[in-house]
């Protein structure tokens, strides 16, 4: 049985705040529900319609009726079934080749877009500037369709963690040398905001600016969204290796 | 001044149904409305607030209070103004010689960062199947970026039209030719639907298979977000045109 206090208690993990106090987060859909189950993320309770048969024999869920599922999802279509898993302490060390810094992105689906693309270019680490948007966002969560639990984001101030790095720092920005033109072996590549792009204090710490030249006959297009720009840049990175 | 019956008119364009009937949509956002009105589409109206000021001398602009805006906004935080355009008739010749076409995509973010992407390649013409989502839906126009005044999008059987275009035929799959291994000048690009990927009737129509190979180390991820597989697709046809 599900109280009117339980589903009071899961719909405030819609918000950051009540996330850091309990230190949980919401996971909605089949596909990315049976992604944080097969990961090292510890799994509170699911939530499911009696339409989604998947999770009945698991002993953590809970059978929900439609307006209950509606009234927990932070969906505006709800899913049939919603978990709540544990945040894990972040603490692995960012040991790797290519480290993706993102500077302030603001659009939950870019960064779940971002992590889901570093997950099929095996990109291990994403440092974000403190004022990211939050990854356990539940739309964060859904765009990454389960990437989460093999990509560690790391929430740190860029300045600390750009000073400490031993890579090379590359930046994008709308003028550099053409990204088509670098082959980065190893280095933090930085992506900025979606309507500022990298601040000025991010900025100075840049080693080496890199652009994505501008094809279009016109050429009126102001720029790329964030998560396509970071596509690119890292198709660049990476499709030498293959 | 504006009449409850006038929001009520500006709500129903939220549905494609209203839209085809009264051949209109909404345009949200300062940056989208100006880039609208600095093109071949016709505004009927603009709604702003009194914070935005850059519509003031405009001879179509009605100014609106915060809670009128609100109710006509199709965004759960709306904008500072909000535009009626008329549709156009979509009779340009398709005419180039690479085509992006569509298979049944069904997110509207997908649909507007694809047609923004191609603005961004010069890519001047989409086909989509009839039941790909509506280019004129808020939430595609809103992804858009204000670049669907700059592409092409046409909404056809794509039997008929792959069946009638003499350009190379090319789809995008799970498992074909490395897309890092084609050198495409001329061709139609198929993308599939979200989930399903192309469906068994375009399937038929494809004369060369392509796949983007994965990279990843546990090679876990399923599958990548259709604009980012666009992104890739676009950046491997056109990178060695620069």
């Amino acid at each position: 049985m599900l109280t009117k206090n339980q589903i009071k208690l899961i719909k405030q993990l819609h918000q950051k705040k009540y996330r850091n106090l309990y230190q949980t987060f919401i996971v909605e859909g089949e596909k990315n529900v049976l992604e944080f189950l097969n990961s090292s993320f510890e799994c509170e309770n699911i939530y499911f319609l009696k339409s989604q048969n998947n999770f009945l024999k698991n002993s953590k869920a809970i059978e929900v009726k439609d307006d209950q599922l509606k009234q927990m999802s932070a969906l505006s279509t709800p899913n049939d079934c919603l978990a709540i898993f544990k945040i894990k302490p972040n603490d692995e060390e960012i040991n790797a080749n290519i480290v993706l810094v993102l500077d302030q992105i603001q659009d939950p689906g870019n960064l779940g877009t971002i992590i889901r693309l570093c997950d099929w270019f095996g990109v291990e680490h994403v440092v974000c500037s403190p004022d990211t948007v939050d990854v356990y966002n539940p739309k964060v969560i859904q765009a990454t369709m389960g990437s989460l639990s093999r990509v560690h984001v790391h929430y740190l101030p860029l300045n600390d963690f750009l000073k400490s790095t031993s890579l090379p720092i590359y930046g994008t920005f709308m003028s550099g040398s053409s990204i088509y033109e670098e082959k980065i072996e190893k280095g933090c590549i930085v992506m900025g905001n979606e309507a500022n792009g990298i601040s000025a204090a991010v900025e100075k710490l840049i080693a080496k600016k890199i652009s994505i030249p501008r094809f279009g006959k016109i050429q009126k297009t102001e720029s790329l969204n964030v998560a396509v720009a970071t596509t690119i840049c890292l198709n660049e990175v990476f499709r030498f290796r293959l």
